[in-house]
């Protein structure tokens, strides 16, 4: 396989965020101009295809809303999540009634080319660094109510994750140190709290801070708004003892430097929060 | 007053949205880098500022998360809704439990970045057309979950608003056009079942379209994929009968000849699917 | 077709309707009386018959609670939304297990029962008118949670629909026009502030402040609580150039003089919160 | 007291019933009709008063409605639930925000003035028959989604409740009777079914039946559309042994009779589904 | 049958409960570890057994979990709530998706086990006293969110269910009868208040509690933590006018000579608030 | 502090549990034996307590239950969770209106109770292992609805807490490794899957499994129902490379000698599923 497994979405989640998405766009009164205008017996095709490179994720919303608005329509799916696409790429085909594709339409491409644009940018990103071991991951700067879809998106596009919430690891940052007195106490009091399944990261801002919490053996360090030079300094101090985050001033034209800096991972909050849509659209051929 | 009166957010509908986007935050166990690292007795200050220019949304909805993650937080607003930020306008102080700023920053700033990352994109293509009697709007090309807000910061940048939804508006696209048998009984047959506090919008591709078009008396016209010369001839063509709205290609580079043409709206999904966030920050003051 | 097209209901907005429906009913118990006396294996046949003269509306959510309840059971829907019923039509009949078709009974038919209500009422109203230009609208007097199901069901006994709520059109009332500090201001205001797609009604109770308002251009006025007599003349002083509204004191007999007098709308609250339910009944037969 | 002890509705679903009200009203917009013609900073006093004689219920959905608009409305209360009210008698004064006040109108209206015709309708019957020992009570025929606040408004107005879902009783009707192969074996599986806290009650056509059903010691006996001598036999058949419920054909004209023949139970859906509502209104002092 | 017809649980309950289930376990990202690690085309078949005796409950809530998560698993059941199980007694084999058997493995078991170990528990209370007319009841005193789950299993051990909620019948503590001024007053409040469907119990403390509690005619009477000498004079005391229920102290050990006693009811928390799970497993095989 | 810091539990989790358990609790009527013996104007003062050893949890979900149910009760707290109590030790004390104190009562004690049965089943594990470096951890066999209250209760009984779902770790069991082909591999696949802030656990059942595991690193070992002596091997081949977790058969009377063997964490469902509850009465003076 070209790619690695992707991680499979809960059908249950799926639905649950198309429903409200559809619910959102049908108000009190629903697709009123279908209804005024288009015969409850008309069929159409609906052809949902690429209008520009990239790669695709969330077809299995996209699904959802034309089963959840029709569980008549009848749906050939064309390509996969993850794959690379290029404009005119067919994705699917939908045959049935033609309201029910024009009123499911909209929050079906919605979801899809917001999900794809997330993919299609990280894979920009990571496109950059095959030839380093560093991979490009995601962070909690997400859309308020659809982490689970872009950080699965992420994962589309090649790239991995962070921490999906508050919860799932600890990572110090420098308040938390300004706190707990330092970075060495920060980390001991982390570990003394943390699970046995629970990973720590530390923030750090200096290669001096760096070689204090490497002490306390933290299992992952940032390394913050470091330059190319800084960070190599940093893998060369680490020899290989945490894993270590670069972060901060992350573009397409930075990356490759940090990556050949030598780091492991590089997190960046643009591919979740800006990255444009990738455009797609749903031509519907009546009868 | 400099701007128009800005709509209200329901504070249900704000709470509603911050608690889901919070609780997607906490996951199981809740903020587990602060509990390990901050005592419940510290106190701080947080500031939260712009780190670049543009046009701020979302305010009500950034306090809504530190209210409800702690009512002791002490907030003082420093900047509305709608005003213009500098790098470095402070636009709130929020003062309390360490721990409290903490949990709710990352939400806060979520919601508020990516809001006003909208009204500085509909606030940056406005401020091209002021000259004209053109007004740029939303569409329903909006992030799933976020449409009312979303709409919220396209007005507080200076934008208005296309319909909310698929209920409160009839919106004949081409493929209605095609079933109904041609412009003017699709256009009729809306008329029909409108009620009569619904206007009616009519997409047309051609000139001659809009001519038909407009023998049926729709309420709004909708100019598709026209350079300024068609649209100069379209204005003309219509001499005031309906309102016209361009859409299509429309970019920053663009859309000051569309406007100049003589349109009165223009519409883009770009300002709300597509514009980057605006860099907000946190800055916290331990004790 | 004798009827116009109805609007189709959402089946996510009736299922989610009617399964809160069925959760008031069972409780946290269930029926104990179809557990205690029906054994699990016994089959039925239940007939959906009016038992008086009417419309019916809201068939879809009658299905819904049978097919939630227990979806082996077996439907044939003998009458449509809309249809005109006499005292005997039968409705629809369903056929499988004994205790699924008691226990989804009531909650079926308070839904049948109460929206065929809306719909016979709106069509007692709207046949005294059928001679005129005129046509029946219901208003935002609507039962908490039935809103979108009863100007449903209007339009299934023929009439039409205000606004669906409070954000869909600008009606300006009385207290609107007393801080605006006028009809004329009022509607300048609301022009400013609306979209391009939303209708503006304004409430006037005298031909002086028609006449005002007329010059502001509103789409609709809203003649208040003006008699026949009045209301000719106010037909006279429009002129065809806003859509004029009949509202108050709205009943069987004073609808036919308020059409005859030329307005376009006659708009009542008591065909949604007043009317009584049409007499629907299932009758079960054992085995 | 005059009257007895009402129960007191939990806010809890107060609220949950009023906010959804709300939301279903202000749409995705909210109430755009105050925010184009009032500003943020106009006061004005609402006056709640009835327009018609009845009986109050539902005062706390009213109240619920402004505060949950507008935590800084400030409320008087002059009327409680279960009073009678005369054209005129003012229930409630609301000072605040001007906006608000006009949001949250018309959903504190439709819930008071429909649970105020319920308790007024309610309490008509129940006059009719002061002088005997019956008691009106309500049945399962309700609004969907309204149960524990109609049969709330039905003890407001005087009157008692029957069974609030499928759960709290066993009701056997004919069907059930014809399943279990007779009135006795019908009794008799319900009696082994039931938990020590629940009642059982059976509804009988015919005298004979009532005699057969008396010999399993029902709880209650439902005579089911028996006139006022049948009813006076059965009065004489029961001594005592069981509660007395008539059922059907209960009017205004005819519930005297049914009364003054002895039963002690008269029950009637039209109370809940049917009662027009009670006529109030909110007159708005602006200033 | 052996055993009386159980109550059947509403599926549109089962599937809510389950649902909130899975998405609690799920978490944001779902079973990272079978999507790891298990190829999307491996097929299992997994078998659900008892690992030590009892009795089963909830069969339909562990077939709800695969249903959910897998809607293509294909299910087999081998044993109905309510069955005696012996170690190794085989209650359900599924088979299918491999990933999707071990996603809602720990779901299905979570609720099988804990409803089987309250059915289990009741069923060894009710075995000690099959030889006595008395029966098991439960509590209030549930796990929160579970109540209709448990009561029900309680019901597939044999026994019986006290009050569902605080709403279904009116139970009269110490506290209660303090505030009424005695015993005889808070019933005869009681009976004034209920509906004529609402049974009234009361708690007495003492054997002249009780003589002053059946004037007033109570449904039921509670003897709390009598011992079996007290319970018997309490029998002779009642002569059958109102049921009799034991409560406090009750244990394995103790439940024999209560029910020997001569009481109709004996209730206790225990079987639904620290009954032990009962040990099932799913067994996995592969392809 | 004696006792490390407690996780703080999110008021919006607290809140909204509650919630629905009392929602649960009042059905559609609420509590009807206050409101029909308890005066509204009645005050009483309640007394929350331990009736035997143990350690507390949940105190701030009895509070969400008072304070939901009326706002105006005063309430003093006199322990806190992970506080050990002693028969008799006061937790609260609550003053205000009689009514609202008992219907709040039962699901206040509901939760306070189950918490607290499951801190202090984990406490009485935990004791028996202080003189060695071992914990307790609680698993995901937790009651449906409950987990994170659950995994916060063992917390503050002094254990710590393993994976909260499918989501925030990876687990390889048996099942999984019989599908990757063997431990190694399957390790393998997961490194290769699992985000960097992702720890890897891996069942093993012999010690040539352990030593095969341990060439692929993983963080952490679960060695299954292994006893004492393989345990003790188990330590001496690990030498510290991975965390090492004991597994099965743990009890009061085997915890010791598998801790002293020399493990890290010892994981046991009991302590979350089976753990009676904890004894908490809630005494109440009226007046």
């Amino acid at each position: 396989m070209s790619r690695p497994a992707l991680p499979e979405l809960s059908l249950l989640m799926v639905d649950d965020a198309v429903k409200a998405a559809l619910l959102e766009d049908f108000g009190r009164a629903g697709d009123i101009t279908s209804q005024a205008t288009i015969p409850t017996d008309a069929k159409a095709t609906g052809v949902i295809a690429a209008r520009q490179a990239g790669v695709l994720a969330g077809i299995d919303l996209a699904l959802s809303a034309f089963r959840q608005v029709d569980p008549s329509l009848d749906v050939s799916v064309l390509a996969q999540d993850g794959d690379k696409l290029e404009p005119g790429t067919i994705v699917a085909r939908i045959y049935g009634p033609a309201r029910s594709l024009l009123t499911a339409e909209r929050v079906a491409l919605n979801f899809l080319s917001h999900l794809s644009g997330v993919a299609s940018a990280t894979n920009a990103f990571q496109r950059k660094i095959t030839h380093t071991n560093a991979t490009v991951v995601c962070t909690r700067k997400t859309t308020p109510g659809l982490r689970s879809f872009e950080k699965y998106a992420v994962r589309c596009g090649g790239g991995m994750n962070h921490r999906f919430g508050l919860d799932d690891a600890i990572l110090i940052k420098d308040n938390h140190i300004a706190v707990a007195g330092g970075v060495i106490p920060a980390i001991k009091s982390a570990r003394a709290f943390a699970g046995h399944l629970v990973r720590i990261e530390v923030e750090v801002d200096t290669l001096e801070q760096l070689k204090d919490a490497l002490t306390a053996k933290p299992d992952v360090v940032m390394l913050d708004n470091m330059g190319p030079e800084l960070l190599k300094q940093a893998v060369k101090i680490n020899k290989g003892q945490a894993v270590l985050e670069a972060s901060g001033n992350v573009t397409l034209s930075t990356i490759q430097a940090i990556a050949e800096a030598g780091v492991d991972i590089i997190s960046t909050g643009w591919i979740t929060h800006s990255a444009p849509v990738l455009d797609l659209g749903l031509d519907i051929e009546i009868g």
